[in-house]
């Protein structure tokens, strides 16, 4: 069965959020006049994602939307670091769109360009609809719809998420491809039955970080980029 | 409130639906050598929308994706033509997809490209997700993401309709506008909170067809296509 679909991974895979959150990060503590590691916060920041969600995929707290999982993560983040009396409700919310602002990879406007002449382009992210949304406006991402957690209720790497967003689309699985940096999103993609291609994006956690930079399985494409992805695809 | 997000009908609203279904009707009537009038047999198609969706909104039936509800209005339509022997399930799914490939209004894509660089587009349609995707990559419908009767699981003018596209992209319903050529459609926005936007489109059913030509109420704005809307928002 022809592949008709491609959905994707977003932090990481499509967008360096590392960067995007530590630049508002340094942007906001320097007009406040706060010294501040901007990447340390965004690593401790983005080091309380995946415990947050996993309260959620365990049964123990019911859906809720990745926006609020960021800001109450923000909110111990601050604490953490000792600078929460600095930060107003509404500081907080301001710098809690810095996950709406993060630039995309170099290679990921161009190759989603390309592919999306022959493929639908999704995301299927753990992103809400309306960050994805804003997240695309941002980064001039250049989606069919917006697929993933907000359709599903459910966070990756639950098999709802993929499916859900194969349903959408009225595809069976077969003929959907997950695109993704983390092996384990593909593991949970290929379980679902769908298509897999890995990604690597060795800068995700900076130079010389633990980003995963070689495939754990027989995915069914391997590309050094999105460009790299659209010439396998004959794109 | 200022306005962050505009959602729209699309089906005459955006496209001409009527035109792009009358047009693959003659195609296959004439691949298979049948007589058969393209636009009567679109308008009786159409003709069983409204009573379908009926069905569901009474909770009689429960939420039922409007590609199906359009293949079996299709069955139907075939068989009070007495054209149904002439058409397999292959043929069926195939004319069903009709509905994908419906043109745009002059007006729409320059228009929403306007309206995009200041506001989020979005359909709210009662057409799923996977028709929307497939509808706007068809006509280059430049929407930001899928909003309507998918995300609900319901079909306007059911309130949740409009309130599950705001709850979507986390605005409030005074901050999103409804765009559609239906008094109706309207007034079920505005019922919700929503902001509203009347465009006429007299030839939705054909020159001198039933079209609503004039608003039923005082809209938010009354433009005469999404150029004039652009014009007035400020884009």
């Amino acid at each position: 069965m022809a592949v008709e679909a491609l959905v994707f991974d977003v932090f990481g895979t499509c967008v360096d959020w590392r960067t995007g959150v530590a630049m508002e990060i340094a942007r906001v503590a320097n007009a406040k006049g706060i010294a501040l590691d901007p990447v340390r916060f965004a690593d401790a920041w983005r080091g309380r994602y995946q415990p947050a969600m996993e309260v959620i995929r365990s049964g123990r707290r019911s859906y809720t939307e990745l926006d609020l999982l960021h800001r109450e993560n923000l909110d111990a983040t601050l604490a953490a670091f000792a600078v929460d009396r600095h930060f107003t409700g509404r500081d907080r919310t301001e710098l809690n769109r810095a996950w709406e602002k993060l630039p995309p990879w170099q290679d990921v406007v161009p190759g989603l360009s390309r592919l999306k002449t022959l493929f639908i382009i999704a995301p299927c992210s753990n992103g809400s609809i309306a960050l994805m949304t804003r997240l695309a406006r941002y980064g001039s991402l250049p989606w069919d719809c917006i697929l993933g957690a907000g359709i599903a209720r459910a966070y990756k790497p639950d098999p709802r998420v993929y499916l859900a967003s194969c349903a959408a689309l009225q595809l069976s699985p077969e003929s959907v491809m997950m695109v993704a940096a983390h092996n384990r999103d593909l593991e949970a993609a290929r379980g679902a039955g769908l298509m897999t291609a890995f990604i690597p994006r060795p800068d995700e956690f900076g130079e010389g970080g633990s980003a995963e930079t070689t495939p754990s399985s027989d995915w069914d494409h391997v590309a050094q980029d999105f460009g790299g992805l659209a010439t396998q695809l004959g794109c």
